[in-house]
């Protein structure tokens, strides 16, 4: 690997590409032709919960992803790959407005701000996140000058797949139902692959996808992404019990407070951390399996996702 | 046009592959591999909300536009066709289940039984609508040897377009926001458009779609999607005052009682009824203009729209 790959100047040239397209294409004119104060609104909402906030851990796995697959020189993202890391961030967003409503996990701060149904009531809310789960197939279906057909239906289909019930929906129904049941180790895995776990590697996957990648590299990153996309839920797990409210800039300790199955529940703290290191571990041997030259992106971002303060 | 179309025939038929269809694609293993018993019951509210009952008005208009375009004899409804008829209705259903919500519109019956939230609580509901919305992607992007991939990345836009802030969930806002205030005929038209029109032209869109239509025929095929649109919902202002719960299989009388303006409200209860006969005279003024033959089932199911008594 190179030695001199900067992370920090990787991460905020992407960073500020991914916010710059998510500012344009989040009520946009040209997406959404808007003529009533109640649709601006609706705008209003989706824009406040996408901007000003967020890790975007998802959108640069997915450039990330396709650097390495491309081999390009860094700073190439192409339009597929910023388009895929935009759509999977608009994705989650819809899952964590949804999540914060009163039916579900009832959370009133996410980000360090009132979550959208305080600001813009429940109903609006509601429509938010239905309105971002479909902004986000509209953003990766653009003319096909832009990108080609074929790739735009495989990014759909990995899209729809890991949001839908076979990933993260499912997994926040088998979150919701758990509430106060002891579940075994394979039980929680299994809820975290989909809650969480699926649209991780599928961000990985997307990315590897916009760069062609087959045969061993997209097996070797499918590895990746699993193994980051459990890693962040155990090391969430272990936040919620270790990090105070102002630094996750959410409610923390909500988890034991809703008896809620972790990992450090099940584990214990110490478990589950040399647990979040092996998933490390893992998922830096699947990188070195891939043959690919420019991983050092992924790398240091496995690296963020177990040490992360919040 | 041929004297022998037989609609009854026609549409009994092509109901009946729809109903097969989701009844394979809504739930299904293949698609949504379950093994956690929260996951199981997410997906009996997926099809509790899908299955039994609902007039596949939206799959039928797919159906029609695309036998229409493609000239092929009935009966050879295309792969991309029937999963366009499931998506759109996927798309339809998962936003029932969300306006029925109590934060919405607080509907405890829907086609003559209890609401989604009423059965499968909120937070269920709530998911079962997310994953609904997610699966109409899903079902959109098989794999290439079923449905060409560019026609695959064509639907999932149309469709995003038409269900997004732009379309539905933008009239919903505009809807939600607009209880107890006076519109004037173009915003409730503009409205409408977005809530119902929108989802209803692009059923018809992505049906000549799936055969390939263009240029004037596609114009002519959205006019008439258009004009019908806004006649479904202008029917159900005046199906709101006219019909019983018990025909309607849901709550009849609620515009007025929640103070919702309606084509009705606006301009009274006959006028209501011409502009709707002439948006008749449009959508099938429109289908001479196409320059297509067997236009024979979108005109029945145009004549259907206005004509219904539920």
């Amino acid at each position: 690997m190179s030695e001199t790959f900067d992370f920090d100047h990787w991460s905020a040239h992407n960073l500020a590409r991914v916010e710059q397209a998510l500012d344009r294409w989040v009520g946009a004119g040209d997406l959404n032709p808007v003529d009533h104060a109640a649709a601006g609104e609706l705008l209003a909402a989706m824009r406040y919960a996408v901007l000003d906030g967020g890790k975007r851990l998802r959108p640069l796995l997915v450039i990330a992803a396709q650097e390495a697959v491309s081999k390009g020189a860094i700073h190439t993202v192409s339009e597929a790959a910023l388009r895929a890391a935009c759509a999977v961030e608009l994705i989650h967003a819809y899952s964590l407005v949804h999540d914060d409503m009163p039916c579900m996990d009832n959370d009133v701060m996410r980000r360090g701000k009132p979550t959208v149904h305080v600001r813009f009531g429940e109903a609006g809310a509601l429509l938010a996140g239905d309105a971002l789960q479909a902004l986000a197939f509209e953003i990766l279906t653009p003319a096909e000058s832009l990108v080609n057909g074929i790739t735009q239906a495989k990014l759909c289909g990995l899209l729809a797949r890991a949001a839908g019930s076979a990933g993260m929906a499912g997994g926040q129904a088998i979150d919701l139902a758990s509430v106060g049941i002891p579940l075994t180790e394979a039980q929680l895995r299994e809820m975290h692959q989909r809650k969480t776990g699926a649209l991780l590697q599928c961000s990985v996957i997307m990315g590897a996808t916009c760069a062609g990648a087959t045969g061993q590299s997209m097996a070797a990153l499918k590895d990746y992404g699993a193994a980051i996309g459990l890693a962040f839920q155990v090391v969430d797990d272990i936040l919620d019990v270790t990090a105070d409210s102002a630094t996750l800039g959410k409610t923390a300790g909500k988890d034991a407070v809703n008896d809620k199955p972790t990992y450090v529940s099940l584990l214990g703290l110490q478990a589950s951390q040399d647990y979040a290191r092996r998933l490390l571990d893992q998922s830096l041997a699947a990188l070195q399996k891939s043959a690919l030259a420019d991983t050092q992106a992924l790398e240091a971002l496995a690296r963020m996702v177990i040490g992360r303060a919040y």
